[in-house]
């Protein structure tokens, strides 16, 4: 996004002020993503780091990473120097980093159907995306439920809807209303249909990928082909999980390939259950993330240097009690700032973070583990944070209030990534020397100048008295949150969309669902 | 705390590891207090800081600070070389940054009656401190009510169970049942019979310092005076507000005094709703804190040099639409960052933060805003954490399941200020080698050798599966809580006390509380 375009939507701060209380269109309230004004946090030294990368060296000289069926791959990473011995890669020490250092872009702009909605990715940009993949929703008038496609098209309107999420995600929820096979005609339909925003596409198979990006250039038309470079513009960012430990199938990474061949970005994400796909340590499972995703870019850049990427790291710890996964524990934030630290050294966009949580109820549970994955993925400089909103029970339920708490949260994250004014204003020595001892600044010319936008105003949270919010029900915050999804969802109107766009895109989705029968795998 | 002490507890992470699982006394769980080894995280730069700086001694020298109804703090501040206009007091550049800086130590010991409790306060250290204040108690079975002396005690008794908090606290909630002016006795009594961990005195007069000072001396006998220095050791950390904006009265400044000439420590903390005691912007009201506390810490300097004192910063922001006061929300973050780098700047110990919330209910409002302040505080690096567990409703209301869920979050950062192993173990490259991709870590030697502290396990987070939970009540997070906190103090044992020192604590209450009739003031 242009400076120029940035500066005609005026100064206010990034996402911030007024974005969650109106459920306003994002471009209305500033840059559609935000732009870190604060340090980074890392919580591992320089030496640190250092044997961790040593170690992911070794991980992908020594024990080698396995690319399943898939010889096509195999033929790629054997012809850049790799030692190929079945279906194991081992890479010489060095190889994938100077590899992906080589070609990867350190960001890219991810174009939306609404090119006010262009969301940068990498560098100091950070950009929230609703959660996803789960085959649930949880709302408290109807508990836990599969979910539909319905509820799919209700997550993408609020999405829209909310000024601090700046993308419109994936596979939000699965639509199990609908065969496996064909869903991702309805999901990519509806982030299209019902957003303007980007969004991700489909990766369970290499032709979904492929109606993906056809779909695309249906609504893209000219736009698609960047005249400068004569490459295809990326619109969109798609998801890309390693079966960790050490391992790539042939089915994302077919996917993979057709995205980047196609100059679409991929996510190259070790998914890991700290415990059971890596060791129970920190610095075990970020060397082992580190090689594992520096093998999926590899392959990525082989493909297509230059094609758009993020590193990606997904990491909870288990219960060594029950085995069950846990989140918002100490061990996975440690893992996230790691993570984001050695993707900074890299020099890559990198992904992880969201609002994660292990509840089944948006309660209080839900709200401390999300916290305490959200915080931490901004102060480590996540850029993409992919599971923002609506994330609840691991991952299994999509939760109306819960993306509506969430959506909150990210809205006072982008105030936070704003940092400190400390101009003239922001100091305000004109109002502590009009107000002086004892006295308070309510009245005083400061205060009436920037009452408005002084602090985040959250749509949600009550503050009033407890007489006035027991007079209001004593409702508490996912009560609250109930009657707001309900409210945007009323409120919602769509974006603008050509109606000849919109015919050809029912029209490919006809033709393409009719050539191949219903199938639930 | 001697190293020797601390390496015959053996080398435990410092209050992690099974802290919060089995409700056992701290000291078996390693130090008493955490010394963090992960680095702090600020949001200004150091010209930033510098700005802030150069205002807070504008705002002493132009505008001044009042010292209300307390003629002989005008004279010691006289004496120092301030300027005294009536009540306003007036401190020439730098004069306050070197008086503290002279004298003021850079941390301390608070003696605790079981000296295996002792906690050090200041520099890279930690500690945890109940929530302070509240006239309500709420538990779920009961609601909203005035609290008692019954309370108070539970709450007493939840803190010396809980692993994770390192001290008593002092006005944990206000016994109502007690008249005003004799409730101190119990309060401090309370903390000495039903505790051993360090605690807080009364502040509400100067002869409540005093009486609770002399309570000290009755437990601590002949270890009172610290034989090498001849000074008393401190055993009291206790808390003075200043009414901002910028000023003082005798009630604070009189107790102040008393703890300063016994040696005993005192918080000055500037208690700041920002938009009415301070101006709407983060970099004011940061300038105006720094004013306050340094006017209030040169006082205590000037009235003992030496004295152990700490820097204390309170700030929420006021809903600019209904006034209330706000909690969790980005502005108060970046107020406590600043307001710890400008400490260690100064060279103080510093306190803020802990579990502040809004929310009537222990909710997800409460466990976000809890989070959003707890997390800052970690990272930023407060020293003494007032209000670590039980706040609810700003301060208004104490809760027994919030104090349980604030607990385990303090638990948590424990192991986060613990940060990233990188030893030889920490890196679990055998584990890595012996496993090899495609394989799952769980039999593997190293998980078997490190399985049993590897990851953080709350007692009251649910991470079953949605059957099991359902089969299990489908209790939300604060019912668990509920369940949780009535099991602690079914199993209360009580710290040995010597019979003859209660005795003699009973002996002064009773003798003191008879020389004077009640008062509701």
């Amino acid at each position: 996004m242009s400076d120029a375009r940035r500066s005609r939507r005026g100064g206010r701060r990034p996402g911030g002020r007024g974005a969650a209380t109106g459920g306003a269109p994002a471009a209305a309230a500033g840059k559609p993503y935000i732009t870190r004004k604060i340090p980074y946090f890392e919580v591992v030294s320089e030496e640190g780091l250092q044997v961790i990368e040593d170690n992911a060296e070794t991980i992908l000289e020594e024990i080698g990473i396995e690319f399943r069926d898939m010889p096509e791959a195999l033929e790629i990473l054997g012809n850049a120097g790799a030692n190929i011995d079945g279906v194991r890669v081992r890479f010489p020490k060095g190889m994938c980093r100077s590899i992906v250092q080589a070609s990867a872009p350190s960001e890219y702009t991810q174009h939306a159907r609404n090119p006010d909605r262009n969301v940068q990715i990498g560098g100091k940009n950070t950009v929230f995306v609703p959660a996803y993949g789960s085959p649930f929703v949880f709302d408290l008038d109807n508990g836990r439920r599969y979910a539909t496609i319905e509820d799919f098209q209700n997550f993408v309107k609020l999405a829209y809807t909310s000024a601090s999420l700046h993308h419109s995600g994936g596979t939000i929820c699965e639509p199990v209303d609908i065969p496996v096979n064909k869903r991702h005609f309805d999901m990519v339909y509806s982030h299209i249909k019902y957003s303007d925003k980007a969004f991700m596409g489909s990766v369970t198979a290499p032709d979904r990928a492929q109606d993906t990006i056809e779909m695309i250039k249906i609504f893209a038309g000219d736009n698609y082909i960047d005249p400068e470079s004569g490459r295809p513009r990326t619109y969109a960012t798609s998801l890309i999980n390693a079966n960790s430990p050490m391992t790539f199938d042939d089915t994302m990474l077919g996917a993979a390939k057709v995205y980047a061949e196609n100059n679409q970005a991929t996510i190259i994400t070790p998914f890991i259950l700290a415990g059971a796909m890596s060791p129970v340590t920190v610095a075990g499972t970020a060397a082992q993330s580190l090689a594992e995703a520096l093998a999926g870019m590899t392959f990525v850049q082989l493909v297509n240097p230059g094609a758009p990427m993020i590193f990606g790291s997904f990491a909870s710890s288990m219960s060594m009690q029950s085995g069950a996964p846990t989140f918002g524990t100490p061990e996975p934030a440690m893992v996230l700032y790691t993570m984001a630290a050695l993707a900074r050294r890299l020099g890559v966009p990198f992904r992880s973070g969201g609002s994660l949580c292990a509840s089944k109820l948006p309660d209080a549970q839900a709200a401390y583990e999300s916290a305490n994955t959200l915080l931490p993925a901004v102060m480590a400089g996540v850029n993409f944070v992919l599971h923002t909103a609506g994330w609840m029970e691991g991952g299994l339920a999509m939760g109306y209030e819960k993306f509506i708490m969430d959506a909150d949260q990210a809205a006072m994250m982008a105030v936070l990534l704003g940092g400190v004014d400390v101009s003239e204003n922001g100091q305000a020595m004109d109002a502590i020397r009009e107000v002086g001892p004892g006295v308070h600044f309510l009245g005083c010319d400061h205060t009436q100048r920037n009452f408005k936008n002084a602090f985040y105003l959250s749509p949600i949270t009550d503050n009033n008295s407890f007489e006035q919010w027991e007079s209001e029900g004593s409702l508490d915050h996912a009560q609250r949150c109930n009657k707001r999804y309900k409210k945007l969802l009323a409120e919602y109107e769509p974006p603008p969309l050509d109606p000849a766009v919109d015919e050809a895109l029912l029209d490919y989705m006809k033709q393409r669902k009719d050539s191949m029968p219903d199938s639930m795998v």
